[in-house]
């Protein structure tokens, strides 16, 4: 993990822009936790790729998690950024604009060409991210993970023992595989989801949210579209890690 | 309005009983609240009848809107406790239980002969109450309703213009009529759904929170039966209240 720039934002919170391999990614912790007595829970921050697109919603939500004196971080998506395009995603794209344009059903294995590829490449990615960052002082665990592609936050939520509690956002394409990952969830989940969210299946979202196996899980279902979450539920969210990381 | 008892509980709460004609309730005010600068807003809390068996409930919930500056107040659903038997209804209850040993589906008229004398009763007590509460010193608008019987919640937000918004609980038989009511809410919406509640549809609460016409509303959703609301929707609500009612 080698960190290439840094900066002090208002409100006490440092952001330093890094690189894991070759990987970009951000960090923000909270300067006026005191050092010493526990480490600051972290949450790694999800996104559907593009961190410069992302970048205001990310900093606000790593802002709001700094003031409950939580760390986040976050990388880029394989294949989005500045990262190498990965061909099969890159037709899947293509073929989802024509379905989109045709007004065609987007089909199971068109779901799975556009999201397994990138959930088999991020949640190494992602655990690999912990192993850096855990390594390091004032940071600590639990840790959490809040954000969307809803196939890469269950899949690590399986896959990653260090993970305590997420907030899923239901509001990307389900492949069918992560159906079945979501009943060996078993850490406390916040799901998230935009009632009128035009291009993703409301249906769907209830059935995964059904699916998950946890015994703890919780929806938050909101009125509006893709990216019209509330303000309040940055809030809800960070309370929930409350509850479960402190 | 007669006040019959007046008990001090921990924490600052001043718990009086009173009748309201013949209706029995219970008044709640935190005591900590420095008079002069503004009226403490104020919450109804609905329930499904039976306020001896209910209080434990309801005084938790009134404590935990206390320590936010709310006042709370509830009042006996009519044909519970002790208030006189309602023939109709009690002759639908006897017929539901009839219903659910044999098995049988709950029809649409059955649930209507349940609930809507229930609501064509309860709605103007719980309005002879705003008016009644509204005109004491120390307790002002806006005002929030929280709690069951849905059909009740729905029909109040449509009839009383002093609800500024609502917590609903969506653990109740909803008439039909209740669908066309909601299409004309128009105020704050926080509907609570268990959903695992045995003895309700959870489709038809999902119908019936898409049918809710307001342009905010948000649905949390948790594991577990009827009576297991987590202990952290109740502060969820207060803060849902402190967003609309200060």
């Amino acid at each position: 993990m080698r960190f290439t720039t840094e900066q002090h934002l208002e409100h006490g919170v440092l952001e330093r822009r890094f690189t894991l391999g070759e990987v970009p990614g951000i960090l923000w912790t909270p300067e006026t936790r005191t050092p010493g007595p526990a480490p600051a829970p972290l949450i790694l921050l999800g996104h559907p790729g593009g961190l410069d697109r992302m970048y205001p919603r990310l900093v606000a939500r790593a802002r709001s998690a700094a003031a409950r004196g939580f760390a986040s971080a976050t990388i880029e998506l394989p294949g989005s950024g500045d990262r190498p395009p990965i061909a099969v995603v890159e037709q899947a794209r293509a073929d989802l604009r024509q379905a989109l344009r045709a007004g065609t059903p987007v089909g199971d294995d068109l779901v799975d060409r556009l999201i397994l590829p990138l959930a088999d490449r991020a949640v190494p990615e992602w655990r690999a991210l912990l192993d850096a960052l855990l390594a390091r002082p004032g940071i600590g665990g639990p840790v959490g993970y809040a954000g969307g592609v809803i196939a890469i936050g269950t899949r690590l939520a399986v896959t990653e023992p260090r993970l305590a509690a997420a907030v899923l956002f239901a509001g990307s394409f389900v492949p069918r595989v992560t159906f079945e990952e979501a009943r060996n969830v078993d850490i406390p989940l916040l799901v998230l989801l935009q009632w009128d969210d035009h291009g993703n299946d409301r249906q769907q979202a209830l059935d995964l949210f059904d699916a998950f196996g946890t015994t703890e899980k919780t929806l938050h279902a909101n009125l509006g579209g893709h990216t019209g979450v509330p303000q309040f539920e940055a809030d809800d969210g960070d309370r929930f890690f409350a509850r479960h990381l402190n």
